[in-house]
């Protein structure tokens, strides 16, 4: 490993080799895979990619904590699911309710206010919350090899765009802090918004209306209407990216050189060990069965990751909370 | 005027000095005003704003000269609106029949075929296309003044984003090269698409089905779906930047300094000249009414531009073609 090493926290091997050798020889003029630095987009998955998504996904513990201080409010929730066994702190069972019950949760605690509101509501929840096992903010419970990653693509001329199914507007409270992803780079589910003036002063205003479901088939969707372009590299972690993967990889008309890559959970020690049987999010099955045939690399974290979370706390973050 | 004049192209006064003073004073470290680079963000509207939009949009050409390519297997188009019209010619009798016979047009035109199909129709009647007075390709009915904006923005570590009424997947064709706008700062109106696999590969099929209108009250909501930041700079040139317009310059709530500028159509010699009676598409009536209050500035182009279109073609449109 040597000083300029730009994947420090992978260990020496396969996996390592295949990230720096794909970057380089799309980067390197005059390489017979050089590709134009407008065309170098990258897109990466983030809960279980970018950062951890279990026991449950972040923003379930975001929507349990807004329920919880908006109970007073609403006493008829100790008696009706999914509100009950959320406040019960019961999440698992809650999330068991279905789409149903999981959007009626989702609009309660993320509509109603506008844009700027809604922003100021995730930071301040961010500011203070933290992950219950791994005893860290959430904004820290991040993968310090994929920030190498991230960090090592932009140095090389590639643009770097989440693609997510959590909530756009509630990644892009914390994305360009901590992952350098500005607002305009991350996209992920919406719900519908409006414009309207409140005594000549114009606000946004979160409808409880879903406008897309940014998962499967629909990221790649969503990256022809965000993007535009086919990435030639994609990071991801479940079934849930397996569209996204196919589209970067698979059966592309322009020539270019493409890279997909899983990131395994394999590590039960330092992080959470988990594939097929996670049904209720980030499992990996499908995409499981196809790595081989469409040669999508497996980041193994046990083995291939020697350190998982970032030691140090950034300035970045210190001063946002 | 000195060798270093971002803006050869617009005559000394007070809307230049008003553009470069604004420019400057954001993007110098140490100014009051001064704004971090990933605040800068510019929009732009398109239609009348950076290309021509008369007699008709340019999007209404290509709807026109697609029907005709297609009225061999539609015989019933002779006899039904708005095809009918379209067809001897007559655009603006179609585009009287309103927004359903609209929307009838851009559907079946526009859908059908899968994205990438879809991008080397567009490429194909650009390369041939020109516009019937100003006798040039539409991609050179494009305002050098504009282009200059464009350039200085960027220059000064602006992102430059076009939000417009047209099809994003239209104007992506061609924004990078012309306008030197990449595909993700391109934001228009869209239809749905999906996503399957056709013999193992994969397509993105356009339906004809409206995803989003991309004008009026839908700029704003657009702009923080794609973008998740209020712009400091706002260039439009019709009431369908009106909202844009506001929610660039008006009551924001992190004391960024604003600009708001609109292209007024004052030019019948070089051009057209025309503003509130042109009701079809690019009336500036409401927002006229309005600069004044909000502090927009008119950029009037028959005393402020001493060019309109660009002189030479660019190298980049003719490798193009």
């Amino acid at each position: 490993m040597s000083a300029s090493d730009p994947l420090p926290s992978w260990n020496e091997g396969i996996t390592k080799n295949a990230i720096i050798d794909f970057v380089t020889r799309t980067s390197t003029a005059g390489s017979s895979d050089y590709v134009p630095m407008n065309e170098r987009i990258a897109v990466f998955d983030n809960d279980g990619t970018l950062w951890c998504e279990m026991p449950v996904p972040v923003q379930a513990f975001f929507v349990n904590d807004r329920l919880k201080a908006l109970a007073p409010l609403h006493p008829e929730w100790q008696r009706t699911e999914p509100f009950k066994s959320m406040l019960a702190g019961d999440i698992k069972t809650a999330m068991a309710t279905g789409l149903k019950g999981l959007a009626e949760l989702v609009m309660t605690t993320h509509a109603g206010m506008t844009t700027d509101e809604f922003v100021l509501i995730v930071r301040a929840w961010l500011a203070k919350a933290r992950h219950p096992q791994l005893n860290r903010p959430f904004t820290e419970a991040i993968y310090q090899p994929m920030l190498e990653v991230l960090a090592f693509l932009r140095a090389r001329g590639f643009t770097t765009f989440i693609v997510s199914g959590g909530g756009a507007e509630f990644m892009r409270v914390f994305a360009e802090d901590v992952y350098g992803v500005p607002p305009h780079h991350v996209i992920g589910s919406t719900i519908k918004t409006h414009f309207e003036l409140r005594g000549g002063v114009p606000v946004l205003s979160r409808e409880a209306v879903l406008d897309f479901f940014d998962d499967k088939a629909g990221k790649p969707v969503s990256i022809n209407k965000f993007i535009g372009r086919r990435p030639i590299a994609c990071f991801g972690n479940s079934d849930g990216d397996r569209e996204m993967l196919i589209w970067t990889t698979v059966g592309r008309n322009d020539e270019r050189p493409s890279f997909g890559m899983i990131v395994h959970h394999t590590d039960a020690q330092r992080e959470f060990a988990y594939d097929r049987q996670h049904v209720l999010s980030g499992q990996l099955d499908k995409a499981l069965d196809e790595a081989e045939t469409h040669g999508w690399l497996l980041a193994d974290m046990k083995n291939d990751w020697n350190v998982v979370f970032p030691t140090a706390v950034r300035s970045a973050q210190v001063s946002r909370s």
